[in-house]
């Protein structure tokens, strides 16, 4: 049924390559299928004016797409001054989710910004995106220890995320770009590895959504997670 | 409990003021609480150029608060030159909620744009504006009507929104501003008059939340929207 | 003779509304008719660095107009990210008639931010504003004294505002919408209590006027203000 | 007195020289003592689109001052990216002044933009502006006239433009810089050859101006611009 | 003597790998060493307003930089709404040299948007950026003809670029980052398969160079091409 | 054979006006030809924060065009928001060529900014924009001398550009604008007195060029620098 010929509940094949840059305190290549993003996790020293002296440190994101990284060229945000509406709103999330995977207290007063850049995208940037920051930001906190700049390990758990949604009256994971562009629903689900929710974000394109098809989306979400989470752990050499 | 001393599941008093502002086609103060959102709905002849000639009509939304709308003073976007992020988001939610509405083909090539100004935040500025702007936006599809400019209807159903979350482990509905900064989980549904589900937008604060949570939530926003959607019918005359 | 059938010398039903909003330390719904404007006065501490270390206060103003304040929805400034050359020359204009009511010595190393948005537009938002703004800047420097942040009061006197104009060859005080697009001449006249002249500002519209012109907008200025300080007097609960 | 040692009633030095510059219609240096204002008037076939059709032109006008023109450099607007609410004012009031002068009618479909640089400041720049931009159009006019792209003169009467202002209790001419950042009032007036006044600018900066006193100063901007219109009818080589 | 080992005369190993993105009409990752460049050629139908109905096509470049391509993070352009200084510069450096390859009266009414992203610097951006584009602009070209959009190949010649510089003192080729940033004289040179010159951007650094040390430097830069053009043979499969 | 019928190694007719406003530390009108850049230097106390601390000064440049300089009327680039690509490439090249003129350590922890205002265009005025702000910089070098802000003079060596280029196949000094248009070759080449090479950049406009062709540009560019630096020194009143 799937454009892709996908079971229902199968992701795309997901990779993540760990040190793909080397500047980077952290630098991730994570693909979802066809759809690759370069994460990269930089540490500063200092937090934001309005978090200083609060003894706790900050972690942002910022998300952008390669002008050609899509089936036809969109404008370059640089060039354009500004960056688009749909653009501040996936690095806003990105932010909040990773966030939510650290005790801010344990980093101290450091700052750790996660760029997401999309050098091809096929649909399900923004959860490869958090997926893949999570893996970048894990190393940033690892070299933070190994160089003695923090003692303890800020990371709560990890954090993955995976994009579900209704597609020709089925639900479907890990939508592609065909799919996407023709799902009634679609759904992006942040969550850590002992199951809780960090953020649920479901959207109707065509038709409202019942409750009994919300839970259906939440239970292929919690499977894919699932899977991810393999992925980030088997990534980072640990063990679940 | 609450800091407002309401039950759990009791929304703010709610009230929605149409013709509010006489320029507009439709113009609604929409108030829950203390929170006061000035919608109006702006009808303009012609499409943006990625619809022209698509036979459709289309739906745009645009959000701002007043400077002193808050405790402190914000800086105001127009003198800084940008939209903050925060607005970016909330306008796109506004949009798609109430595009989610109506059927664009019967709307022909017109184009609505829902300003949603607050003149008074105390939490829960966005499902306010989805709420008061699905009455703006009734009064001006009526105005096409009344005019002779389309002649079938192309409301859908209405569409109302409430906020819910977790505060001190209890979910409540409709979160005041001294609720919002509290809240474990912050969580904003909008629905459809027959409960369908336009959008979640749920985000764990401080600790992610569960499955059995996020049901709970969903529950008491289901019942929040009735409410809500009780104030709606009635602001406009309607018996459901 | 006036699309109104106001008497030439009359103004308009003007209203001032304080307490408005809840959060500012001045806040003033002011209506000139069915022109209306919140103006809201915000205190900070601090004044602006090139002020900084010289003992004395300041005080400015922002001016915005709700995009569909008017007949025809305008373009959100804060979308196009800039200000227009209209609403810059308003706040300038309102900032300096505001700064001659008060010894900004007596301020001590405040700020005072002026907001006025115009939630709807008939013609004289401007003399409105700054009429308005003045009750609200009231308002907080009592705010100020109450709170003994202050302890001696920097109103030297009240200041309003009215426009004039020759409209079908007749001198008209308060001009509205409909009069102000056909106006030969359109003049603001901003004035303290005892008569003294703020800011004068006069435009020929399609011909020069003349001196005897100008003195008859300049007698009917007068009288105007007479009006309005009664109006601004009566709301603060002042006598004369 | 005064700084300059002239008498209340003198204006500077003021010279015209056309054909400052070689590419544009219409190029006069204009300087009223050491402010020196390059006034270029450019003409454009067309209107900008709100005027399309109407079988009129348009005149516009634009200000800047180079970095250094001033005792201290000024930031470059350019390379802050935004033009200066002084400056938006003054360009405002060059463009008001100087379509006072022409019947748009006549002018058929172009449009002319006067461009006031100041390459040298030492008070009074508007008023220079708007005193050389008159000749400027003026010879931009009877460049469309020569070429036959328009067969009637559109120019009405010549326009000039003089500061006046109370100095140390005395009403004075042609302010320089001294003297404006020390006087009480400061107004500029434009006027018309027949003495019919086009804009009348006045604000109060250390106390309000009475009537007599505003009379003083118009009489004193009247005998002014008597001598500046002899100026440019002199520098145009027209008779009075 | 150079911090790599390498002889003044090597180049770094330079890789060309195409298709490296599969939207776009051409895709090359190239690298100089550890600079790695992603270039994408994208064909658009229609040419920029001032070239319309000439008959012939448009060739640009956008460069940007990842954020963290870099030792320490740079700010994103396009969060801070505005291309820096070197950005501009070196992009229309790529846009003028690939335009000098090709014969844009052969291209017809399509624009070639060369789009050069830098996932990680290590000195020498530019030349890779040119270097790699021209190989993406060709595959842009071939892809065209095969299209059938075009009947002719506008390629003229390939084009090629590279970095010399003094060094210690001495002539070398192809700085890399440390070298870059001790270097007396950094110059570019864009050559042509026959030896001819296209650009030649040489700057002192610390100490003006005299015309010997200019034609060590030319010379050096011939053979640095030389190599280079058989690296872009190579990968297109063409023979010289 | 050149349009103006100047000798190929004829540079236009150059002069050097110091002292041309009154308000910079260095004010010269530097003409070649029908170009006219009016050329500033503004010194200020402190560097950039970049350099703060490090005992040594900074001199940056600043370009801009007046809108009409030009045949036709190009846009003001204050008004537009953003300086062009063309402009950010000439005040980087202006400021890199100055910058080499002097000893940034003796000149001690101050900014020189150079302002380079083209009044008139014809061709060569970057090259004008060097030239002038040489002399503009020495008489500001001279001003912290004469006023003891600084002991020893940073001046290494005067620095001069010109422009050479190939038109209709020869070789010919200080193109003009007809002549700049249809050049193959255009080349900007910044010399120091003692005929070491600053920056040279050069640019095939229709066609390759050959080392030989650039041999010959190289020879009259330091032939046109010999004649300018004449006229700097007698600008300057020194000696060679």
């Amino acid at each position: 049924m799937r454009p892709s010929g996908r079971h229902p509940e199968a992701t795309r094949e997901i990779t993540l390559t760990r040190g793909f840059t080397r500047h980077a305190e952290g630098s991730v290549l994570v693909t979802f299928g066809e759809t690759r993003v370069l994460c990269t996790a930089s540490v500063e020293t200092g937090v934001p004016r309005w978090l200083r002296g609060k003894g706790q440190g900050w972690l942002t994101a910022e998300y952008g797409m390669l002008p050609r990284a899509t089936h036809t060229r969109g404008g370059r945000e640089a060039a354009r001054g500004k960056q688009g509406g749909r653009t501040v709103e996936i690095q806003r999330l990105i932010g909040r989710s990773l966030r939510a995977a650290i005790d801010l207290k344990k980093l101290g007063e450091y700052t750790i910004t996660i760029d997401c850049d999309v050098l091809q995208a096929d649909g399900g940037t923004r959860t490869a995106a958090i997926t893949g920051g999570c893996v970048a930001m894990v190393d940033a906190l690892r070299h933070l220890q190994r160089s003695r700049q923090i003692t303890t390990d800020p990371l709560k758990q990890l954090v993955s995320a995976v994009s579900v949604g209704i597609y020709k009256g089925e639900p479907v994971t890990d939508l592609d770009y065909d799919e996407d562009g023709a799902a009634d629903t679609d759904m992006n689900v942040v969550m850590t590895e002992d199951g809780g929710i960090i953020e649920v974000q479901g959207t109707a394109e065509q038709a409202a959504f019942s409750r009994r098809e919300l839970d259906a989306l939440l239970d292929m979400a919690e499977a894919g997670c699932s899977q991810i989470f393999e992925k980030q752990r088997e990534a980072l050499g640990v063990r679940d």
